[in-house]
């Protein structure tokens, strides 16, 4: 439908992000890398590698430059990346200031540790949303701690469980990525600074110590290259498809749950029909879904580039930018309709409880099974169950009253009362608390 | 970089395609649709499904009608489709006129109509640059038909072949997608009209006469509505990775021709660098093996959109808007790059001699085998002319001369003759015509 | 579970396919290079590149010629291929009417021209299986062309449909998945034969001669050299994914047809719990998804195979081996398993009559604004009906019954009769029949 | 070639690997369900849940039990896993102390925890191989820390660095793998234990107390159920692509440091042709490329199956089992091939020189810039370079040598001492030591 579904004015409201958006846009990756051009000259200065005075004051006026992205177009075309274009134009404006711009560095250089900037930015700002969704649902699960349910396994109704487990088992891989986040900071958010060919030689025995001082004009780690070592984009893109992955379990299930003929929570305002009046489409938790299975189709590009030839592999490096920030805008998307839908998500419990009912009971077919191992041999007593469950449907009576009436069994317990769903009540709840502990106390 | 590479200005000079990114912009995909919409008053009015006066007079001023994408977001986040927000907006402009509006249609009907209407147009523009592109590898085949150069095999040198086949392999499977853009055209320029759910219930026992007059004011294929069945986009797809992936078998080739150390194909303007002024970087070949490793990547969404659940699935309809027009760009780029090296191409027929004579004439090796064969046991001959290369390369000695110099095999044949490269002319030449001839005689 | 899904007796009776894995063994495929072989020296003795007495023999001889697969591993491992260790072990076997052995040929040439011969056989046993699928769709479809049932769009019910269509929208895309197989198998049957840099210089002019009498002997097409063009695998590669995602359709549509809270559609035997004697889980529609998914998922190998690297890039080829098999697998397995559940399959009328009545006639909103629109303006018809269902389902009465009350729209129709979910038979058999009308007479 | 590339004896050679075999095949793995079977029992004796002789007694009695895995071939089609019938035999086997069997368990607990054994066993191995090539690279780069080199960037010639360096980066992903591991394993290593819905209700409360002590008997870590969460394979398959994707790096680059024009590096003992005896083809290193490539493609399918519905998906869980253990088998072959290529490693100083010298000194541009930065402005120097630089080639005299003979640049400075690629390596030396310092020191 349109080349840039993210950005488009058509599909962003549904595709994109305006926050994530502007995070990645080109002027801030314009911006971004001027800012490690302002911050090498500084650290240039302040470790002798350049006239301090004159570095200072190069690095001062370029502080408040802007360059239009589409005044290096022409030079990104023509280089494969918008840098010589850039520092071109940035040392025609400083004039004879412009002698200690990108010393040592080379395009590599300023692309990576420019985008690792917009990378800090977006971390954060998907750490505040994870957060806020994992509050949702941890209270939602709170609050459905005692809302019965049919689980379904494989399609087809199981057993009894709570909503709030369910919901518990939503936040759980999301708590695990939440934990996650400092290591792939740690992997990610490192200076680069290798020079033409990784060695940074072109300053020498130096080169540390610039790369440290860079670092520390930028808030990023110290490190050595890495512009062979891909492993923080790889644990990038590895995180947002965890997380898009996760959000589509929510999503998947709320369209289950919210089909016409279960109806067991609602979320979200349907979308219309052009043509019939009584639909309520499931947008939000689709668009979670779609953008979920395209942000997993674009993980083994990061591998692809992560195989780079020799010292620098244009085609491999550049599947990155195709890659990872329409993973992003995949998962700022997902986390914005996530939120929305947990935000809005309300049970039915009428139909809930039909559920639990339908079939003569056969959701507590296991149940009885386990309660009557207590009397019989196991293998017995599933198959007594079994032939009672199939007496119970075949006479439309309930399986608990088939063997409240069977003379054998009936007086062994109070079947009513044991296969009343509600007894699955406290599995669920400690299930459900054994899960969320594993979250860490927030401080 | 930016989440939207084909079309930012700072990256789409070098990822994107101005021609493919005006096809397939969402305000032609908005034309499109409207398009849509006035050729459906016109087939009611042409059926009888409409009153034919005010149905013309809505189609008439629809005609004129323009509405900006960005006003249609909105309603495309509500509904998951902007088919909804545009009937509204366009039933506003048309008042009384408006009832005959949209007749019978579904969302769907009208999205992917107006979608294969631009596939249209960018089909029409492949095939022409294709067949540039296949003019131009022609010329360029046979320009070289007598040019030797080193054939490679598993990245080793293997025998000698000539510059004019190796283009003709480049041109190999192009030839075939060429020749496969009919059927594609067949599968997918295919009108949509199946209504709510595919039946084309609302218009009742009209569907089909409706459906071929819709199909005949848009110059598309009349058919039973293929809501369900994607074939048509499966196809685009797997015609539009074919092409790439060919692309990027040229590009491959020659950036690696071009390498420092071989030097024997120079194409294109290399790219600088920001601190090496030797360089001369094959930016083009390297964005021609991105787009194609990113266009592949996308081709499993388009399966999973061919599976959708039920009568419409939201979630997998969705993936071929976020796979196919993205595929479409890098396919344009990768064209427009592609004939931008092929037409600049210059071999160094130097380089290429030198290397058919390293090794002591390594490459002759299987020619000897075949030669001395004639006399001996092919398994002795092999053995032979083994023993003869490693001779050959022990003392520095042209294996021709190692093998004149020898005793007995000396006087069998005119070694030097033999083993000059030029012998494999001939095949190279013939394979070369064989390959070309299977392109379709252009009318 | 095992790294040989396919073949491990304890998984391949649920992913794999005996017939399949009989034609695509290691065995087999040995034995194929032995025919090609073979083939090859008829040819040669046929074309006087070889002494026609010995060559016969000797072709006469490795006719009976069988070779385990594991004596050619470590020739395999080896030289990337098993074709030399192949050809010493069969020379070693002639002695001396060796000699004509492998003339002009390079491993690639029997690798690919034996692979082709088991695509042969493999895609006759596909088109005989998914004849017979047709057959049983199409019969299946016929006896439901009355069963009314609700169409499910975005997983909400939409409007009336017949299971008769349901079924055909199955066949859809497998028609034309059949009528597709001339392509394929033209664009895939053909010889390979190019020695060792694909110009068959070996064999010197004779080359198209000895190629065409190659094809003759196997029953190939002729064609040149395609070690460097792929569109055959690719062409393969595709039609499979086409096909294991068409089956995917009807696996995922049985799926939630066969939900607990659904049940209108059984098929196949439902797989057992260990726990719970009530599951009957949808084992075979299951593993028709799973396997989908995972043929697509392989598809960008393929087109990475199709961008080899100069004249053989062994990385690149051996994707295929990695990826077609594998694929073919998947789609014999998958048609294995649809076969079973379309031969099963058991509609439950009760339960779809009960599914068009549920929501008070919700799903014949539609059909109500497009008789109400006979007398009032489209908009305001389509509110009139909006308004009704929302009293409908408020006030739990049938919607015909509302508007047969309502004392401006009750004298207007006949509510009820027009309200009747068989009213969208004939459109639903319409379309039924312009679907199935595709397929070509069979001969 | 073959559905199962990775066993079969024709190309388990190239593409397989033993011992992973042996830990992921089946027969291991039918061994590991029994295993976790037994200590459920024992767990059970231990907390109570069962009769602690009896449970005893069996858990003694199956210890010694195998079943092949071909006997639950058919229940594993029937059922979608092969538990049902797992317990069913040694049920039957166990007589009448089977009653304590399988307690509160249902089928994913038992798969799952198997092959969590099995993944800890791969991980151990894994491991002690990784740590075997890091130390050999270490050991090689550290031998060539003074072996000079060009560096290549985007396929050219760029500046001199040291073979160690190139190594160096080699190891560093391989690093960050290292010490990923015990995350990696305290994602994965985890017991599962949910029951049929993932309450582990049928346990009651002591689901906690069981879980813990089926923990403690197979040394895993205790853990709520993870049914739903797919955290650790997911976690598992991210390590695995890393580490092939980081092997592949090394394998490119020894395809190409190994060509016939380069010829810089050999590794391996070279693979044969069947026609071309001058061959030596890069079989271990391609397969390495080839492997990596199909693992990558195969990660879309873990995120796939990390998206469950509901309480149990059958058809995504199973792509776990159709991607993971050949992930592992790829990673495996392409450890064992790693290996074999570093440790026969040898590097041809002479080739090496002589690029170092090719084009004229063009590779020590960049530094005669630096150095010429010291006495002009930076712009100008760059100038005065590339012109020198574009006068050498012309005149085919040395860079150095021509800026010793300008009249006004040659004073400046001792050019041929300045320009000496030596003078790169101490950069390239601390940049080797900055790398090899990140490894953990090992205990």
């Amino acid at each position: 439908v349109t080349p840039a579904p993210f950005t488009s004015p058509l599909t962003a409201p549904l595709f994109g992000d305006p926050e994530v958006a502007a995070l990645l846009s080109e002027e801030a990756f314009v911006a971004r890398m001027i800012a490690v051009e302002v911050a090498l000259l500084a650290a240039c200065a302040k470790t002798g590698l350049a006239d301090p005075a004159s570095a200072q004051g190069a690095a001062e006026r370029l502080t408040a430059t802007t360059i239009a992205p589409g005044d290096l177009g022409a030079g990104t075309a023509r280089d494969g990346v918008p840098v010589p274009a850039l520092v071109a134009m940035l040392r025609q404006r400083l004039g004879a200031d412009g002698s200690a711009l990108h010393v040592g560095a080379t395009s590599q250089d300023i692309v990576d540790t420019a985008s690792v900037l917009q990378w800090r930015d977006l971390l954060t700002l998907m750490e505040a949303r994870l957060a806020a969704l994992l509050d949702a649902l941890l209270a939602a699960s709170e609050a459905h701690a005692e809302t019965m349910m049919v689980a379904r396994t494989r399609s087809q109704a199981a057993t009894p469980i709570t909503l709030g487990l369910r919901i518990a088992t939503w936040a759980q891989p999301l708590i695990t990525l939440e934990a996650d986040l400092p290591r792939v900071r740690a992997l990610l958010l490192r200076v680069q600074f290798g020079g033409a060919s990784g060695s940074a030689s072109a300053v020498g025995e130096g080169a540390e110590v610039l790369t440290n001082a860079l670092a520390a004009e930028l808030g990023l780690r110290p490190a050595p290259s890495w512009h062979l070592d891909r492993s923080g984009p790889l644990a990038l893109g590895g995180w947002l498809v965890g997380l898009t992955t996760a959000l589509a379990k929510i999503a998947r299930d709320l369209i289950v749950s919210g089909r016409s003929e279960i109806g067991e929570i609602r979320a979200g305002e349907g979308g219309g029909s052009s043509t019939m009046p009584q639909k309520s489409n499931p947008v939000g938790a689709e668009a979670i879904v779609t953008l979920a299975q395209y942000a997993a189709a674009l993980q083994p590009l990061l591998a692809q580039a992560a195989s780079p030839l020799e010292e620098r592999d244009g085609a491999a490096w550049a599947l990155e930018w195709l890659a990872l920030p329409q993973m992003a805008m995949a998962a700022g998307a997902g986390l914005r309709h996530a939120l929305a839908l947990v935000g809005s998500m309300q049970a039915d419990g009428d139909r809930m409880r039909g559920q639990l009912a339908a079939g003569q009971g056969a959701v507590m077919a296991e149940a009885a099974t386990v309660v009557l191992a207590r009397h019989l041999p196991r293998v017995e007593a599933a198959l007594c169950v079994k032939d009672a469950l199939a007496r119970a449907q075949g006479e439309g009576v309930p399986l608990a009253q088939v063997l409240a009436d069977d003379p054998d069994l009936g007086p062994l317990e109070d079947w009513p009362a044991c296969l009343s769903p509600d007894r699955a009540q406290p599995a669920a709840e400690s299930m459900r608390r054994r899960i969320l502990a594993t979250r860490a106390p927030r401080t």
